[in-house]
């Protein structure tokens, strides 16, 4: 089980953009993580479908968040580009075969379902803990002019 | 991300491997279950591989758990068919683009991997809490005789 690669650079776009004073073009946001365009643009709609992003349409448009870093976790970033679909499918399978049970009994997901649907709540829990801002902030940590340099470089004039 | 079917069958058969008295060959398991031979086998196959089930050979050959169902947990099972990999890739896009991260200073991962990282260790330690003797138990719970029965069946003349 693999979370696509687009999570990684969705939540790499998020944090970016706390460090722009503007809204950024599509197009700097991948010549910045040295991604597609096309490939990208997947991800900025999905995040913007889930109402994280938004275009700016015009002259200086591009994406924006569309609420403080502090109220976006990393679970809405995941799920824009995931949905919300547990990671675990139960197909009844205690519904087939010679000793099935019967559906009317089945009204309750079985304990393995369970089980698999509560570790799926956990990783959700954890991803929800953290906010972008939360991440901006550590990254900042590691490296205090990182977002600076990469907030002027995203503002300076195309090529 | 979705987790393969495999993990369903195959915690099933892990649950249903506790209720018999002796090894039951893999066409019977698949039977019971309303799946394929063939795709059941991959499934057995891997959890043999992870050394959780064996197949004994001969006349009354089949496969047995290779330990107490105290001593599986449902950790064990989903990785042997999923694999102990995280469920999060991620590919370095921080060293990518004009502002790239040199690779000396990347020896830790970053933040966003970092978070990543902890939600699948979460959702491993969420699954490593329940064991397969668990499972029974709780199956017990809701129709308490459907194990036995299932145990049974199992063993009955094979048609
Ligand atoms: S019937 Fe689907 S997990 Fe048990
Ligand atoms: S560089 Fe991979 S998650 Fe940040």
């Amino acid at each position: 089980m693999r979370l696509s690669g687009g999570v990684e650079s969705a939540l790499h776009c998020c944090v970016v953009l706390t460090a722009s004073a503007a809204p950024v073009p599509a197009a700097r946001l991948a010549e910045l993580h040295g991604v597609s365009a096309t490939y990208l643009a997947k991800q900025l709609q999905a995040l913007s479908r889930a109402g994280l992003m938004q275009s700016v349409q015009g002259k200086s448009g591009g994406y924006v968040l569309t609420r403080s870093a502090t109220e976006i976790t990393v679970l809405d970033v995941v799920e824009a580009i995931e949905g919300t679909r547990s990671t675990f499918i139960c197909t009844e399978i205690r519904q087939r075969g010679p000793l099935a049970r019967p559906q009317e009994a089945c009204a309750a997901p079985c304990p393995i379902a369970r089980t698999m649907y509560a570790a799926d709540r956990a990783w959700r829990a954890a991803l929800r803990e953290v906010t972008i801002a939360d991440l901006s902030g550590a990254v900042g940590e590691y490296d205090g002019g990182v977002l600076s340099r990469i907030g002027a470089w995203l503002l300076s004039p195309q090529p």
